[in-house]
């Protein structure tokens, strides 16, 4: 198991601190599990039951978690205090004791600020109950922003974990390659390769965690094969691989609560002439969206220099997507690789790079790779799993 | 496949407007991927492109899409009218084409309440973007919980799909049992029967789909293995099995978008007297809980129920949670079988019962069963599968 650095936590409290200078909030409040993981290091999977981790400007912190994850939280949290509450709804609704830990640390009041991600605990399953600003008298502030500009910057511990991704990701995608055949369904193969890959896994990597972020490498199609792969997140799953398919893939690998991506284009067969044809603008758009992104400049110029190549090539019917988005403890997050994201770019910012092209006959065609911003360029950290069409046709 | 009768949606409206009478609504406005599929028939995993349902009283409705989802809403959706924006965050915020809707549907201004189930797109994955009371001057009245009361009685089309559930649960329980043996790993052994499982299942539904609700028929331990059970949702998920082990399981299938619940207790070898003791007390506990529950009483009658049978036994050092839950779109929904939860019981009501016993030393102790509150007694969906402790113990 990779070690987190004892100092992991306090950098990021100190990052987030730093960001959230301007805001002026006497202390914090979070509620959704991927912001609460980030700064306690506790990871959960968010349910009905309520978790908040509360911090006062002093430093001091608290997580409120359900009697069941107690236990749990005391071990694998960093934070010295857990408190616990008996279940949800319970005789006394959680978010009661939420709004005591807030008065207890001193934000309870007219004239305190409290930084917030959501007013309240946010929606998850079968949770309700009241927001925040009608338990307690503070000023609300929005910190969803905030967080998401500290998280975008990866830590070197972060990006060890999302290149561990990105290689088990690559290993479920050659299983799922060489499984696929004409007659086959792509359940089968989908299955039987990111079982394989998470075998392969589990003995490679002693201890290994998802981190609450899904479990195992794994593999697959998501209905985008032939025709359906028109529809770019399609839900079909017992479709059966035909000559002729073009195919868009999908694979990834949670290491401790970190995902990369990895897609390509596939073909069953040796590709028709249009097929070749969207399949050489895919690679070129992609390089496109590789030399746009760099430090300094903007998330939106990667994609308006696609944009101008759809533009310039005649390509807007099968336009359907931006270019791609940030990626980390969740599968799509800031900044997006979009012409209404301004954000500039910096090093240790990850980002996916997936332009696609669109046919209602022929199907979808898109490879995405997960890259690092550094100080000059970029890393590709899926880079060695092979983009050229030669290496990606089915034989029949 | 199984075919949703021409009239499901139309009768859902209907019930939910009769809910919502009281509450003198002008329309309402949907962001809750569930709440919008099961008024709108439109099924899709929800990420930071943000989707809406917005309906007038006259019935008018209108689904607001990004323009990938464009063509999967306009052929799977029971909406006349599809929207679509480009993109998210877009040149122009997709909750300005949201706010448009609202206007357009003569929902926006003083004097109009608008029911809504979060204020604005709630923050699924990157999502960011205004609540929708800056960008309208309607009054807005919180709808989840009538929501809620609408889908916790299921139709008899939502029944058939949770009974398939659960009948496909069982396969994969019962392939897990099949392949749980010391010296393996959970992670192999979760991996296969889910795997085989699944495959099964696509062959022998054409057409499956999770409805975007995960897909294919899984079963596994979470963790919950030995001591590691103490902790009910354990992460863990390379532990390898040994001679003496209490195990508890889950699986579950979900269907079009409905899911089971089916958990076990077994034991790798002839179980310990101590062991043999806490079983005894998980059975006598469930079959306390299935007897509480019944159509006029209250949900709470269950967790009142089994904690007086903790008290007298005096098993609170063993007690972590309540009784149950409701299942159906969700894995966890309401009522809650939970002393807080004063919901009257009803005919079509769909229910998890499992309380559960935790000991440091022996782990969890744990049996869950999907069940449907019939007007006398209930209907144990998942009573196929053995659950006295002869049928669970694992030969060594």
């Amino acid at each position: 198991m990779p070690e987190m650095p004892h100092d992991e936590l306090a950098l990021r409290r100190e990052r987030f601190s730093a960001e959230a200078a301007p805001l002026n909030v006497d202390g914090i409040a979070l509620f959704h599990s991927h912001n609460v993981g980030y700064l306690s290091g506790f990871a959960f999977v968010p349910t009905e039951r309520p978790i908040a981790y509360v911090e006062a400007a002093d430093g001091s912190c608290v997580l409120v978690v359900p009697e069941l994850e107690g236990e749990h939280a005391a071990t694998a949290g960093g934070v010295e205090r857990v408190v616990t509450y008996d279940e949800f709804p319970g005789d006394r609704h959680p978010m009661e004791l939420i709004r005591d830990v807030v008065h207890d640390l001193g934000l309870d009041g007219p004239g305190r600020r409290v930084g917030v991600d959501h007013n309240g605990y946010p929606p998850v399953l079968g949770y309700w109950g009241p927001p925040l600003s009608e338990l307690i008298g503070s000023e609300l502030v929005p910190l969803s922003r905030t967080l998401d500009r500290v998280m975008m910057v990866k830590s070197s511990y972060e990006l060890d974990l999302l290149r561990m991704s990105s290689d088990w990701a690559a290993r479920a995608h050659e299983l799922l390659q060489a499984y696929t055949a004409v007659g086959v369904t792509e359940t089968e193969v989908a299955q039987r390769a990111s079982s394989d890959a998470t075998m392969e896994l589990a003995r490679a990597v002693p201890g290994y965690s998802g981190g609450g972020n899904g479990s195992g490498a794994r593999a697959g199609y998501r209905g985008q094969i032939g025709r359906h792969g028109a529809l770019p997140h399609s839900l079909g799953e017992s479709i059966r691989f035909e000559a002729g398919d073009t195919l868009v893939t999908g694979a990834t690998a949670p290491m401790w609560g970190y995902v990369s991506e990895l897609e390509r284009t596939m073909f069953m067969g040796p590709p028709s002439d249009e097929q070749r044809r969207l399949f050489g603008h895919v690679l070129r758009l992609q390089d496109i969206g590789f030399d746009a992104i760099r430090a300094g400049e903007p998330a939106s110029g990667a994609d308006e220099a696609v944009r101008a190549y759809f533009e310039q090539e005649g390509l807007w019917d099968y336009w359907r997507h931006h270019v791609g988005h940030g990626i980390g403890r969740r599968y799509h997050e800031a900044p997006f690789l979009d012409r209404g994201d301004h954000t500039i770019l910096e090093p240790g910012m990850v980002l996916t790079v997936e332009p696609g092209l669109y046919d209602p006959d022929w199907g979808g065609f898109r490879h995405s790779d997960t890259v690092v911003v550094e100080d000059n360029g970029i890393e590709i950290i899926t880079a060695a799993y092979p983009r050229d069409l030669e290496s990606l046709v089915i034989p029949l």
